[in-house]
């Protein structure tokens, strides 16, 4: 299996990519090749200071890199040399199963939607982030701001796409899947809502079990919550600023609040697109380009896309 | 001046209202008459006992109660002898000059709306809620869920509404304004947002500072946040659980988590109707009985139902 790694994506680029590199390989457990594209001038002295010379790991050059204010489409066109465009190209090809980075979000996102392409039926990929829950568990929330506005025909659609990512990548078995919204009844919510709950409930592919509330998205009531993405890149940037509140308050040691911290779980997937494409946090450190490299992995090793395009061709 | 309290509304009404009022009696500052309206067999005794029998308070007979499920319309209509009827008679007829129940929200809304009714100007009535900022300051945010889809007009009326509150309930000097938004850009957000910036950007009562994040609740940048009732629920909500999280993490009693306790705000006040009326939480114990007072109080003595129809005929 073979994994491409763009070391010119975040904000700490290469170096934190090459220490997450570093400490994957660490791990007993790494099953992967490594394809690290990035500019060799700049990131084979690296790998090679950190020791990282096993044969599955090797560099592929891009002289080019696409910048975090560039237009997405435009730059992706333009710059075929970049890091990203050359990762794309390499995941269509085949010669890597799958492609991580940290970098331009919306150049991922276009890559991932039109060097790759959406799985047949789904209307709209989308992506997701997870939530910690109280009892230990993990919950997912799906769509995490890719699409603001959303029919719900699509929010339908992420229902299934989250449900899958659950069951597989979080070992979750028959997941409950709850509806964002302002109340618990049916007939509740916003004009979107409301026209989703009777799509949900007559889903016999999903395990609907109703609305959830704002209260309700760190206890057990659901492990996949959909959402449109205006709403759930709200409530995952809220999220994320509880970590930052414990910490500034002196709990950020709490074994809680450390895990809203986006280290701990790496990238987003984008769901519902053929191949598996993972997109960091601008800021990502070594530990997240770590987790990332696994959840990659893991993406290949379950066969996650095949499983989603089963669904939807079903 | 004269406050209605419902002595029925709540879970643990009458007698956490009662407890609430003499909370109220202790503190110094009271400057107003109470109008205890409730249940004389249940209420007069609480009130003896708990030495509640200042010139200052008087009882007024309510046989009636709204029950928690009971619907809003039907409830105002058909019982015309409960707390909430007699409440908003009294506001009407200028016997009381605020209204505060922590019953029957749907009923204390229905009654806001079509006893009392909107400010001439005013397109939708909204409620709003507190957000403590991590730097001791407080901030409003608004629609907190009466209005689930809004129009751009109406988000612009809640920043003008919110912009009141904020200037005259919290002591806030030209208070900033911001457009709950997915990023930080004009262009950025849903279709709802997307169209309502441009006339925000252009509202030269209020001082829009321009789209805020979620990750921005609750620090500085804005005093006065405006979103669609739909987004205000799950942020409040969301909110609210952050409180119950600290809690079970052993941080309960840490002076910022303490602020996201709805006690130490008391009510919610229905924003752009002609008279104050302010609605708590179903689970309302004393402190916020008393809290909730303060507030009809403050609202009466700043006159500001006067302000808002000041602006909104202007």
């Amino acid at each position: 299996m073979n994994i491409g790694l763009d070391m010119m994506g975040g904000d700490f680029a290469p170096l934190e990519a090459v220490k997450g590199l570093q400490l994957y390989m660490q791990n007993n457990d790494h099953a992967a090749s490594l394809f690290c594209i990035g500019d060799e001038a700049q990131v084979g002295p690296l790998l090679e200071e950190n020791g990282l010379n096993a044969p599955n790991i090797r560099l592929v050059h891009a002289p080019e890199v696409i910048g975090y204010h560039e237009h997405p489409t435009k730059a992706l066109k333009e710059k075929q040399r970049s890091s990203i465009a050359i990762g794309f190209h390499l995941l269509a090809t085949g010669k890597i199963d799958a492609f991580v980075s940290a970098g331009n979000t919306g150049a991922m996102l276009v890559g991932a939607m039109f060097t790759i392409k959406a799985v047949e039926g789904v209307l709209r990929p989308t992506i997701s982030t997870v939530m910690p829950k109280l009892n230990g568990g993990t919950g997912l929330i799906l769509d995490a701001g890719l699409n603001a506005d959303c029919k719900p025909e699509q929010l339908n659609q992420f229902a299934i796409l989250g449900s899958l990512y659950a069951q597989w990548m979080l070992n979750i078995d028959n997941p409950k899947v709850g509806l964002m919204n302002v109340g618990e009844e049916e007939g509740k919510g916003n004009l979107v809502t409301q026209s989703t709950y009777p799509v949900l409930k007559e889903n016999t592919r999903i395990n609907f079990i109703g609305n959830i509330e704002g209260r309700d998205l760190f206890n057990d009531k659901a492990d996949v919550i959909v959402c449109d993405g205006f709403t759930g890149n709200i409530i995952l940037k809220m999220a994320e600023s509880v970590y930052d509140i414990a910490t500034q308050r002196g709990y950020g040691s709490d074994a809680y609040f450390t895990r809203f911290h986006y280290e701990n779980y790496g990238g987003t997937p984008v769901l519902g697109i053929a191949k598996p494409v993972i997109i960091g946090h601008g800021i990502s450190e070594a530990r997240a380009f770590k987790n990332m490299i696994h959840e990659a992995e893991k993406m290949i090793q379950t066969g996650l896309c095949a499983k989603i395009a089963e669904q939807f061709s079903a």
